[in-house]
């Protein structure tokens, strides 16, 4: 429900967390939904951690309802409007990197490929804004969470937020601290510093989702830091999108990026409601390409996507049985 | 520096758990450290965590003063004063316990043993507290931080808990979020969860620690969980204590938990400063006893008491000179 209502909005990450954990809500009565009933990709996220036995935290870097759950916490306030020209506190952008560092480092010791997904609603037009600040030509190939992709009002709103702060394509190709400050949130350099600390400590990423990861992927490179070990992951519904294109985004940005997509045959289901993932919406979130991905990796194949997709009609199921979800 | 000075206290645990992400504090100027200068057992544990390359992560349960670390939050107030009857709440003592479990299963998927250590002012006085309450006889038994242990005022302070809230020696046996809520601090349904949710999951589990630790384990009993896999660990300074009495303690509450401790040589180390581990003041605490056996085992015995030492007087050596602690 990214964007669509913005009294909504602030519950989406808060409710998403907590369906991981429970397979309900506990801010909301319901599970997170698009306003037109879309179910979240928390869906598949959740039934592919249960499904290889995968295990999960969740950080909480500037959500503004606290999820009622154990989170790691970034301390760190909401991200702000980009249009005000102050996204993320500078000195905080710096921190959230650093913390995400001492997690990646963490994390690594005992987990030799770590997935990191997003939930954060309006993350497309940030992403775009921190692309465009780093000289990365990401307009009309930025993802949407709705069938028709909202580019020329994401590009408009990119383009008042660089005005305001005097910002020309390209202008901070060496400053990503600076661009995220300005045009980004504070997921990017939270995931950026968990990538940076997991991979120098000998771990493999996969970074799960499409465009929100290819800004991630900029930062590093603008950063200077070498991408190896880290590999994007999403399902074929962000992938094969045609009315966005991250193919060639990532291409852009750097090609020693390897990208990988999983079809989840969410088409083919006997559940007509989640044919709306391969019809364009929501496509991907909450982890849920990239962790799928990673459940067919630690099961060797022998979860694939069909298994995976019986498991999500068997957990949608239970959804519709419990919330009378469409 | 466990109830020694009121204004300090508040930031012991909070500095303690900086200090082993960054070797310094941020909420402090110093080392955590006794007002006579007695170091924080820290020291050992973040020495060992490095020897073994060993994870961790800080869950936050209380504080008062937020660490300047990425933590994991259980959304608490600190624990009240048990004298005001007020220690918990009792909603949230489930709901600690319920935390704690979800985290324990997380961690167990990663990890065949899990170390669970405490950092908080006054916990002895609480555990006593608690173990009164569910019928365990740890008067004069408990531990202290300081060689001169304070028997007859950790008793009072309990007597007095115990008369405003009407409740006699056992009256708490099967309940043993009552004795929690009334007498006990919100580390003890935070660890009970971990350690049931990790050894549900088919974990080990160290409890780093002495009396703090009993008191977790007379709640897993007296919730009549199997107490299998779970052993409590400590450094020698705490189990041959002549002034408490860990071992009969342990032994009240149940036969079937293994006491192991370890013999950190430091009464014979080069540093006089480390000596006052050896001689009653501190003895154990942050995990210290039960990592340095992890770190032991860890390294298939190949990091012994001897070599641990030597590591240990390196620490202290850098403390030292950056803030010329004694």
């Amino acid at each position: 429900m990214a964007g669509a209502n913005s009294e909504l909005v602030k519950y989406t990450s808060t409710a998403d967390s907590e369906f991981l954990y429970y397979g309900h809500c506990k801010c909301i009565n319901s599970v997170p939904a698009t306003p037109d009933g879309k179910p979240t990709p928390g869906i598949i996220t959740r039934t592919a951690l249960q499904l290889a036995d995968i295990p999960f935290l969740i950080v909480d870097a500037g959500s503004k309802i606290k999820p009622s759950i154990p989170y790691i916490s970034f301390n760190v306030e909401p991200g702000g409007n980009i249009r005000t020209g102050a996204a993320v506190h500078f000195n905080d952008v710096k921190r959230l990197y650093d913390y995400g560092f001492m997690l990646g480092v963490q994390f690594a010791k005992t987990n030799d490929l770590i997935v990191v997904g997003e939930s954060i609603a309006g993350g497309t037009t940030t992403a775009l804004g921190v692309m465009i600040a780093l000289g990365i030509d990401a307009k009309f190939k930025v993802s949407s969470s709705m069938p028709d992709n909202p580019h020329l009002l994401k590009n408009s709103v990119v383009s008042k937020a660089m005005e305001k702060s005097e910002i020309h394509y390209g202008d901070l190709k060496g400053e990503p601290f600076k661009a995220i400050s300005l045009f980004g949130d504070p997921m990017m350099p939270s995931v950026a510093g968990i990538v940076s600390g997991a991979v120098t400590s000998g771990s493999k990423v996969i970074l799960a989702g499409g465009t929100q990861m290819c800004a991630v992927v900029a930062i590093l490179n603008s950063l200077r830091l070498p991408l190896y070990n880290i590999s994007i992951g999403t399902t074929c519904y962000v992938a094969e999108d045609c009315f966005s294109n991250l193919v060639d985004l990532v291409k852009s940005i750097s090609t020693d990026i390897p990208l990988y997509s999983c079809n989840l045959h969410l088409a083919e289901s006997v559940k007509p409601g989640l044919h709306a993932f391969a019809k364009g919406y929501v496509k991907d979130g909450v982890g849920a390409g990239g962790i799928s991905i990673a459940t067919m990796l630690k099961s060797k194949g022998k979860i694939n996507g069909t298994v995976l997709l019986k498991a999500i009609e068997k957990e949608y199921e239970r959804l519709v049985e419990k919330f009378l979800i469409k």
